[in-house]
């Protein structure tokens, strides 16, 4: 817990306060916020088509084998290589025709079947020929084919339960659905999926300078004031990891109402995010409220951009729980980061996300970066066609142009500098959002 | 145009017919299928809120200048150079106090003014000294500020238009909205965007052996059938690319229904997509109807999996215009590949969208595959803790759970066998379905 008072006092001596929290690394960070987020358990039945992104409550096991039986993976003529010399020499009779999902009995001894990608291998039958390789004379009595060279046994027939054992765990718990998933789960006849309930997640932007878009027109912006726009990225973000969100609006901006506003919050939500308001130095509600709601830790994370970040819960009324409540700066992209690097991995944590994480890549910068930050930092890149990296003009936290750019993060130690052709890691953006 | 009969009659000489298209590289596939696809123009506006995904109708000009002022970048006190001697010596008196959002005047000279990030310059202010450069000490009068190092003009001041000046081109037509872009559309002050209406995609799967999910027991699935895992898929991707899709059933089996089906969705749809009976020798009566309502081509790509492959059009009633339809193969593997590679650019070129493609990376093999394919093969492969790629152990093209397991494919040329150590070309499943 972080010695600010509730109602910051900046006018003492610089050296004695505001009290700055010493600098936190992200991997500590990350160890720490994880370790508040006990997994939520609670589960629903959805429907198959519905189930994208959201996450397995339980282990699926298959009911069947897949495929279900001997089938054909060509189209060409099902036969028994017992057969094979009469084959080779004046050809075998067709004595039967399967098209997929028809059923036939056994295969005449001495004769072939024309069968089709993914019919089922009559009994007796025990190789397929591709059509292409056969040889097919019509004659009186029916067609009569011929090969050009000998099959061998189990030749393009795709064995039962080759793809997929009976009994078979197909999908484990914990794993966030994509669209695969769902094909695989519909092919072992999942109609619906157990899936942990969405994640309850109320969003709050705060700053006496923040205007809504559409409130004022663009060239009626009043002088100091901003437009509003973390909570539009936020909550796309949030939905894009499954989560049902509300946009909190306090009315009035007094320490009661945000505090009323949190209170209820806390009591319908899981997780409450926060933009702005968690900078030692700033004035607002925010902090004094959860504090006297619960508990607030206020980290000074040792990453460009993204410095602020605070963590607390609040206590619900009448329930022996909590919600957890996460605050972001204010600056857009310092509240992109640190939505990337601390409250995805955080919101995984609690929905039981088995596996997350960013795969990075060793890539080439294209670009120099020759006065690196004393904290570790996220550069908005993009990659170029010459497969390096360029990095964008402007690293500017205070809007989000850079990252609308990128397509990606470098991840660069504290203090390194980067000259071009230099080995970078590299966080590709598709990973971080989606 | 294919020459193949809308009766397919397998029953004459193998040389002769069916007639089997030549191979088509996936480099020319693509190049033809998009020469099909005229951009869509229809636009509508939408709230912000609602744009993820979609794609921007118009360039999106700036209104203002961001920041629309200049504002403090950090905590701190506000000065004139001019004064340094004096706030080194015996320090400045504070005259003034600025949170953001709320707008000062003039900077009397020989003062400081206490300031906060976002806060607006005063006129005759040119530097901010961070709180921390600062020793302040509390007097009769009030605080008294005193520098520990000489400010530089300028410093810590982001300088108004700084990020976006008014007038600039912020995202462009054609751009598909990010959730960054959302947050940088927001602080320029736009409420709702022109964006392309969603696509309209009619789904079919096709094929004899086909269950629905949910219509039977896992366990009590007849013999030669399986369960139709494709359009859970292809739904999903659909759907993250903005689409509206409908599921087509159609309801007897016999070319008269099957054409009043399609002959139905092409009116209300810009494009079918059909599952299945692609292949050359596949009785179907999907090919035979479109041919009949439009026109058809047949392709049989030198990809693996995934080569039958058919693009085609189906003629409008009472309007000079056509749907586009797609068919792709039945094996989920090969339905799947061919989506990524070929059904997403087309849907991308239909809406405009001006930047599409995988980046693909060179990654390490961390396993051998000895006998290639002729065609170019997509093998599904995961990224290791070593940096490495492995390999799924079961290639087949019948069930998804390569797909399921893997993050990426390796784009493997024609005939070309791998070793473990060689360097091969990654295409990161991220990439694929976002």
């Amino acid at each position: 817990m972080n010695s600010t008072s509730p109602t910051p006092n900046d006018n003492k001596l610089a050296q004695q306060t505001p009290a700055r929290p010493p600098l936190k690394s992200l991997d500590d960070a990350l160890l720490e916020l994880l370790a508040n987020a006990s997994p939520l358990t609670s589960v629903e039945d959805v429907l198959l088509q519905l189930a994208d992104g959201r996450v397995l409550g339980n282990d699926v096991v298959a009911q069947l084998d897949v495929p279900g039986f001997d089938n054909s993976s060509v189209d060409g003529y099902a036969l028994n290589v017992a057969d094979t010399s009469t084959a080779l020499r004046e050809g075998l009779p067709q004595s039967a025709r399967i098209p997929a999902g028809h059923f036939s009995g056994n295969l005449a001894g001495g004769t072939v079947a024309r069968i089709f990608t993914g019919a089922p291998i009559p009994v007796n039958a025990n190789a397929v020929v591709m059509q292409e390789d056969c040889l097919v004379s019509p004659q009186p009595g029916g067609d009569v084919v011929r090969l050009t060279q000998a099959p061998t046994p189990g030749q393009n027939i795709r064995m039962r339960g080759e793809d997929i054992a009976n009994g078979q765990v197909v999908v484990r718990k914990g794993t966030r659905l994509t669209p695969a998933h769902l094909g695989l789960l519909a092919s072992i006849g999942q109609a619906h999926v157990s899936v942990l309930k969405p994640l309850r997640v109320a969003l709050l932007s705060t700053g006496d300078e923040l205007v809504m878009p559409g409130a004022v027109a663009a060239d009626a912006l009043p002088p100091g004031a901003i437009f509003s726009s973390n909570g539009f990225f936020l909550s796309t973000l949030l939905t894009r990891l499954g989560a049902h969100v509300t946009e909190l609006a306090i009315v009035a901006d007094t320490l009661a109402d945000t505090q009323a506003a949190l209170q209820h919050a806390a009591n319908d939500h899981d997780l409450i995010v926060s933009t702005g308001g968690v900078s030692v130095g700033e004035e607002d509600h925010v902090k004094p409220a959860v504090q006297s709601l619960g508990s607030l830790d206020l980290w000074a994370l040792a990453i460009k951009p993204g410095k602020p970040f605070a963590y607390g819960r609040i206590n619900r009324l009448n329930a022996a729980s909590c919600a957890h409540f996460v605050g972001l700066p204010g600056n857009p992209v310092s509240s992109f980061v640190t939505f990337v690097v601390l409250v995805r991995p955080f919101i995984d944590r609690l929905l039981g996300v088995s596996h997350a994480g960013v795969h990075a890549l060793p890539m080439t910068a294209h670009f120099n970066w020759p006065k690196p930050d004393k904290r570790r930092e996220f550069l908005r890149v993009k990659r170029n066609t010459l497969g390096g990296l360029d990095l964008y003009p402007n690293q500017s936290s205070g809007v989000l142009t850079s990252v609308s750019w990128a397509d990606g993060f470098v991840d660069n130690p504290p203090s390194q500098s980067i000259s071009r052709g230099d080995t970078v890691s590299f966080w590709p953006m598709s990973q971080c959002i989606a």
